[in-house]
């Protein structure tokens, strides 16, 4: 098949042997893949990655000199059935699946493995009972914005947040898009997003952020103070600090960045008694001054991937026009044209989710 | 009065003017006072703890040339009111007081303060709705435990465990102790606890923590593994990192420490879904690897001081016994005694909270 691979730390297309199902598995080809931000940091920064996650014991490792093809946000459409398998759907049925190969003692996550090549290749292996299908009408790259969604619809779910809180996106890019959709579908709000380029602050207003800010100009927290509290109210004031003024809608900030120095910088900007949703995967070690969070008692929740539920939830929603999340996707490139648009998502003033269309491409080889 | 002064990173015991008690405030004569660590911490680190406060927007400066009288852990008796007081208390009753002078636009820290001198002299100032009146028979050094014991009871609050939660007290010094009393008086456990020093550990025993260890010898999170999971859960393994095997009660860990490093080190220790709750107040820029928090799906709540009433609450606990906190006093000192206590402090293997007692001393000068 082809496929675009990460190898030597260049992105390239090459010819590799078709992936075969194994029991339980299912083959499907390629209709669209969303290049990740996690895939650009995994590009950039591939090794001391792998180091983190290690030490982190968290079960994602690969060989990046053995080649990787990444892509773990598709669509695809069923092609053959491994032994032991249900055959439930038939082929040519188009599903989108949850990119892990789930044993009892192993998890090989499709896109980041060496056995099981993503999106960015023409035929991918998947697990039958990871699969959902896409309800008919549904073009397939938007079905393929099914699993940043279920990122977001997850972390909204984790933050639990309670009717009087305020949510404050910061940064717009397609996590942080991805945030604003699932919080107005939710019926949360108002929605403070946050973003210093002009291009994905417009992208917010399209997802229906209630209020858009350039940090530059404005800080977002002055938006939250001016929808959420009494004209009189002194965040930084003692009252406010000890928690005896608490006449402040409290503050719910999500990150939406996943660069160092940036959960710092909530931490000292937010408002006492704040709460913090992670939703940007920072793969790199940062610094912060407990102090900070102390006083002020922050909470910090860590949010990360979702369940099977919330992900068949988040197509069916994309599907029934709960979520319209079709402005995210912002150039679709063929195979040929990814190691430029990693190059463009470097500086991505003009672009969200870029997609990787198979559609239109010869079959499986 | 005779206080012992932080003055050019020395402390001393001078002979200050007596302090004067404003509108609304009381004029105090110290019975008892104990050492926090933040005490010794501000005395070796001020500068840069100061700093912290402030980058933090934390209302807590002085100017450290001018000399400050630490101790907010206190008991003192009534000697005299200021103006526009109400009296309710005649003079001579005990009394603890939270450390704080609080109006609409300002906040004194006593004992971090060059305003308001704090436990360390034999005279001090108070604001009359922050003192607490000392039931009768409860020992003056007792009743000073007061305000680190109400931290401990904050924190549990804040915690909000669930009744299938096990608590993990990493760090048995003063606060750590405190923590292990307020989880087992509100019926929480098994509460394990560990620390480095066997002398602490043996505290932590009489304190009523249920499992002791030394995790140079033993993991407290294995210690929770035996506690509160079925003998296969792999808490390291796939399906526990996925959140799919929910078979282990989940960890609450109290961060009771407070040095740069140990948040990092619990959060790449702890099982996945754990709580960790920051008790300890760590005044150093520290550093951390979000990718382990994310991948684990971490909680941290940071917990800080305590409301009015929860300090009168503690105050009450202890006189009814409820919480006997009396085994966490290792040493009585003097004022002259105060610079030998803040060195054995360093290094504290069979010290846990040093008590500075002006009771049998000559009265206010």
């Amino acid at each position: 098949m082809k496929a675009v691979v990460m190898r030597e730390h260049a992105m390239q297309v090459e010819q590799l042997a078709d992936p075969q199902p194994g029991p339980g598995e299912v083959l499907v080809r390629t209709l669209a893949c969303g290049i990740c931000g996690s895939d650009l940091h995994m590009f950039h920064h591939c090794e001391s990655a792998l180091q983190g996650f290690k030490r982190g014991g968290i079960p994602l490792q690969f060989d990046p000199a053995r080649g990787v093809v990444f892509g773990h946000e598709f669509c695809g459409e069923i092609l053959d059935y491994g032994p032991g398998t249900e055959k439930k759907l038939k082929p040519g049925t188009r599903v989108c699946a949850v990119p892990l190969v789930l044993g009892p003692d192993r998890l090989e996550n499709i896109g980041y493995s060496n056995s099981y090549p993503g999106g960015y290749g023409e035929l991918m292996v998947v697990q039958e009972p990871m699969m959902v299908p896409v309800p008919a009408g549904l073009p397939s790259d938007i079905a393929a914005l099914t699993e940043p969604m279920a990122v977001a619809t997850h972390a909204v779910a984790r933050a639990a947040l309670q009717g009087n809180e305020i949510p404050l996106v910061v940064g717009c890019g397609p996590i942080g898009l991805a945030m604003i959709l699932a919080l107005k579908a939710r019926g949360y709000g108002p929605v403070i997003a946050s973003d210093f380029s002009a291009g994905r602050r417009a992208l917010a207003e399209k997802m229906g952020a209630d209020v858009v800010v350039d940090p530059a100009r404005q800080s977002p927290y002055k938006s939250w103070l001016e929808a959420g509290a009494p004209a009189d109210y002194d965040a930084a004031g003692p009252l406010a600090m000890l928690g005896l003024d608490d006449r402040a809608r409290p503050c719910v900030v999500f990150e939406c960045v996943g660069v160092p120095g940036l959960i710092q910088q909530i931490m000292a900007d937010a408002p006492p008694r704040s709460r913090i949703v992670v939703v940007g995967v920072c793969m790199e070690r940062d610094s912060f001054e407990p102090i900070v969070a102390i006083g002020k008692e922050l909470n910090l929740s860590f949010a990360f991937a979702y369940s099977g539920e919330e992900y068949a939830q988040t197509l069916y929603d994309i599907a029934d026009g709960k979520l319209d999340a079709a402005p995210m996707i912002t150039s679709v490139v063929a195979p040929e044209g990814v190691a430029q648009a990693f190059s463009t998502l470097a500086t991505p003033e003009h672009e969200a989710k870029i997609m990787i269309s198979f559609e239109g491409q010869a079959g499986a080889s």
